[in-house]
């Protein structure tokens, strides 16, 4: 008997290694592509080998959409035309079409560079409907189009002005700098000749190239790179969950997002049960697929229980589940009721969410409902693991020094309006340039806002001693003393 | 013959296959644990999922006991009554018996919320008992009765009272601050009703809730929490082993272990060969299942050589093979002799375990007997790897920077001597809240810390440029010019 | 049919299994290596087991010298006499031979204790004649022979003389600081006794051990230590290539290397892909081994395109693919021409690369020739994954970010050269002891290089907030407001 059965297990193991071959035959890719591929295969392999480990390599859209809604990654209503049972290769993306400025004759063929929202949109389109409300899709215009961050811009990429001053920055400075996350602006300014290979090519010249900041604003219109969370040209959703992907503009002490995780809890689980994680699951379950959340869990992700039914939706506006803004401007704020956030104005005639009292501009900022519904949907998603007694601790207790990381900002920011009216520093030049004035920006936008980070996520080691609590404190002190112990000059 | 070898080993695999599916067949649960899995598994999947990969959905305390004396993470001399044969689950732990002040009525059951080292001793004795003499287990206390620590907490954590000055901090900030990793007091304050899918309940509202500080102060009156290391609900010693679980509570600049261990040799060969490392393997053996230590190797784990033989015996107190304490307060000093560090007082008569001329409260501190076992303790877990002679050099150049940031300490501190006398600060408030005194803390608590760390794990990157020798030498020439440059007021 | 096919194939699957068993048989060990084995894989069982994982216990010089010239890790033209059948153990690299002064009688062998690139040298001897060109080999000498970087070492390891000034470090801080990295001078003391369980051994007692540091001045006269990056006793090619490695000595503010690799698109890669990496791979192709690049991919390893065609050479000089020295000394300058950076005088006669106006040595740094070609070299690797247009755009941004970095910080010497001139700082002391001379150290050391190296890795996110451009103009305003508001004393 033994042997008969095993022979039987064995035909059914070879069986499986057959459809699993089977699923290793890639789908066939357009003319168009497999003329790309025939030169980039040499020109640049990197990306070739990149796109081959991909999805878009693996899956066409009739395939994609083949799949249960909420397993699906394809959200538009119907494949784009003619693509239905090809790959998503090269010049699927990179079509060339009149919607580019920077399309251009590459070989016979229309190709454009900067693959942007809008392409991404003709199969994932849902998600580029939710990411246009997302205030990263305007990072570009926030900053660029707010005079008042304009200045805080200045004082950190100026140059000396040879006078002791110090003038504006210059465009490579500012896309080195802010607009590296924030986007720049990408034009085609002319052309470029290139002695390759394969002869001489005559190629677009781009201003802000290369860029893949996530406010950034491209040659077809278009707002964001999609590839600033899902790196080209792999694309992979496993990589855009990852914490190491949110770091890279999500790190510094203005917006401490991945520190925090870091000594989290949350973190920490990462961190050592990587391989329980499946990373590519959609949807996605709590304790089932991914131990402890990552970013995209409590960010961004579809989300079901055990029994299949929707936790969260998914999201690509990203602060739908969040009520308040924690970057302090300088107080933290219930979060703009739009992206466009340089059409806020505070009282004092200012594009700030909050004006120097700590009160809010509020007619440009969700209301109470608003944010308690935004806080119930985060609270299902911290109740797959957490019993309602500790996620409403946990949030009483940030709610908590939301409060009073704003009172440590106004008793900075009093401070201050007393140092501008003894003239120990002059506001004209703007608040950012002079001593004084620096540390008060260190008190919200680094230390008030790592409190807060800290308290959202429970990585209380970065925020007391790390960068946060003990810092707030110090700033206060040292401008307290400037303040009481210098007379007006 | 070939076919006939090869069904017998087919035969074989297969054999291995079925005791394989065995092995996945768990133990049974108690009834009790069935109905709480009957609806957390819906309530909170998230948790659920997190025990079923745990040890304790796997193995009965029956299963544990029949392991070798050095294989066995089961400490008790036997199982806990009537659970010798069932898997460790919800109810087992979440009992609700009568020690436990949060114990409440939940659907028919008795359970409580706070599980406590009391609740782990019933399987793991011996690491309860060690745990106890661990100064972490005295966390919460050693900070709050220690009234010169709480001046300290103070500067941190208070609020702007108003007058220019900053009262106490509310018990929300403290939880969110310092008790985060030293623990809260969890204390029942009365009930909550909440409205759940199955209708409303009534559940105790705990104050300090949520928290899992290694130093908590529990309703059964217990001290501590295991699940700050080995996180709840999969308990894993695996997780506990890695490098990033310590790194929650140790790696800010007063106490920066995993900081200084990232750029350690030892972190080095973690991040870059983890697929080597089993971490799960009990007993411990250095080469073969780690190629270089984490944390726990030297300070926690029950280690043997190649052959078996005891290298150093698994313990919970963490500092019994630490002959010098090195956070300073503010000078490094001999570990303290147990483990309620607010009963220390120095000549002073302040609760220092240290005096400001540097010199140390003997008394309650281990002598240099003892100091010289915990390093030979230590020097055998080194010598795993490491010659003598490198042993004793690393030894010998690690007690020099002990000695020579205490006496960069001491000159600050003689600094602030004079300093306090000419009254350019006032101690009368603390010696923790005026910008020149926070130069001072700065030296100790952060950069003579982050300096021995560096010394202790080879990290001096971190040492140096990172946050040790430089910073130490800033903030002395800064002090220093205060009070050379500054007359009496 | 199929049971007859499934037996073919399973008795395939068999004999591949017999391969990899032959493959498994290690290759013998010399007769002294057994020696060495018996003894310490009891004494020292950790290394014993890092060595039996590593290539050396597997691979002796003739297998390794069957491999093809792009395959090969051996690079000498013949394998040492008598070795070529013999894996690589302990006694064939601590062989005690007569140009180790450290060389000792032990156990009726002679062994050395430092293991020296002279000695890996005589398989690995291209690399060790590129190390010999590596700035990194002189790491100590170009520390402790240039008077003037002698003045900071001091500044930072300088102990309290007891009247106000700091005298030299001892030779313990020292080793435990600056040469930790750059390494010590390891030199024969005398002996040492140790009570072995063997019994009493004479081992030789060694200065400025233990040490790996990459500079190492060796008892063999030899520069540097391959361990420094080839971790013994593993030596694995897959750990030296892992960013975690170089993070060892180049994470710190003032070569923030890792620190912006961790923000960068590349490294969110690696951290988010690692399972898709073949460290172990040689050659290595983009894309196909690894996703992203590693430090060593664009610095040191040996690239391969899709046709197996070299993109870049192997090397362990490590700055032949760099340009700019982005190490300001003040200022960013042309790579030093030859690694022996102590003979390099500036204008003033000082041993910096650049003087105070911004102005090169050139005569020790390498001419533009020599810098294009670098860069080219640099550009090839980078065009395996990127356009010409993206490498160009980015190579013109960090063009621009070195020239605008050189010109903060030449406002900021100019504002010190008033604060000299006005007696508000002594130069005489050294440039590095008093708290103007520190933030002005700053503002070059650890930001200006911040931000340099941001740019060249697209790490924005450090350069800006984390450590970059924020503190620059921090600094430069806080010089100003001293030098200008500061009356000559």
């Amino acid at each position: 008997m033994r042997p008969r059965l095993s022979i039987t297990i064995l035909v059914l193991l070879l069986a499986s290694a057959g459809a699993a071959m089977a699923e290793d035959k890639l789908p066939p890719v357009s003319a168009a592509t497999q003329e790309c591929l025939d030169c980039h295969n040499i020109a640049t392999p990197g990306i070739v080998a990149a796109w081959r480990r991909s999805a878009h390599a693996r899956v066409t859209p009739e395939m994609a959409l083949r799949k249960s809604v909420l397993a699906s990654r394809f959200s538009a209503l119907a494949p784009p035309k003619g693509l239905a049972k090809l790959a998503v290769g090269c010049h699927e993306c990179h079509n060339g079409d009149k919607t580019h400025a920077d399309s251009f004759e590459h070989n016979g063929r229309q190709v454009h560079t900067v693959v942007t929202p809008a392409d991404c949109a003709r199969c994932h389109s849902e998600e580029a409907q939710q990411f246009k409300k997302n205030i990263m899709s305007k990072a570009y215009g926030n900053l660029v189009n707010n005079p008042d961050y304009h200045q805080l811009e200045q004082a950190i990429n100026g140059l000396p002005d040879g006078k002791g001053g110090f003038g504006p920055a210059d465009p490579e400075t500012k896309a080195d700098s802010c607009l590296f996350c924030h986007g720049t602006e990408i034009k085609v300014l002319g052309a470029r000749t290139v002695n390759s290979d394969l002869g001489d090519m005559e190629l677009p010249l781009l201003s802000g190239w290369p860029n893949r900041g996530v406010g950034r604003k491209n040659p077809d219109g278009s707002l964001g790179s999609c590839g600033a969370c899902h790196n080209g040209h792999h694309f992979s959703i496993a990589t855009a969950r990852q914490p190491a992907t949110c770091a890279q503009c999500h790190k510094g002490p203005d917006v401490p997002a991945y520190k925090v995780y870091q000594v989290s809890k949350h973190g920490a689980i990462f961190a050592s049960q990587k391989k329980e994680y499946d990373l590519n699951k959609v949807p996605w379950q709590a304790g089932k697929d991914f131990p402890a959340p990552t970013c995209a869990s409590c960010h961004v992700s579809l989300l079901v229980n055990s029994d299949g039914v929707v936790v969260a939706k998914r999201t690509h506006q990203m602060n739908d589940r969040l009520s308040w803004r924690l970057f302090g401007l300088p107080y933290a704020h219930p979060h703009p009721a739009g992206p466009d956030t340089s059409l806020i104005v505070n009282k004092a005639g200012r594009h700030y969410p909050t004006d120097l009292d700590g009160s809010f501009a509020s007619q440009y900022l969700i209301g109470k409902k608003d944010m308690a519904a935004r806080q119930a949907t985060m609270k299902k998603v911290c109740r797959s693991c957490h019993s309602s007694g500790w996620v409403n601790g946990q949030y009483a207790r940030f709610e908590n020094t939301v409060q009073t990381t704003n009172s440590l900002t106004l008793a900075g920011t009093n401070l201050m309006q007393k140092a501008w009216a003894k003239g120990l520093a002059d506001p004209k030049d703007g608040r950012y340039n002079q001593p004084l004035e620096k540390k008060w920006v260190e008190l919200w936008l680094f230390y008030a806002n790592s409190t807060r980070y800290a308290a959202a996520m429970m990585g209380a080691d970065y925020g007391v001693f790390g960068n946060g609590r003990w810092y707030m404190q110090k700033m206060l002190a040292e401008i307290l003393e400037k303040v009481e112990k210098n007379p007006a000059p």
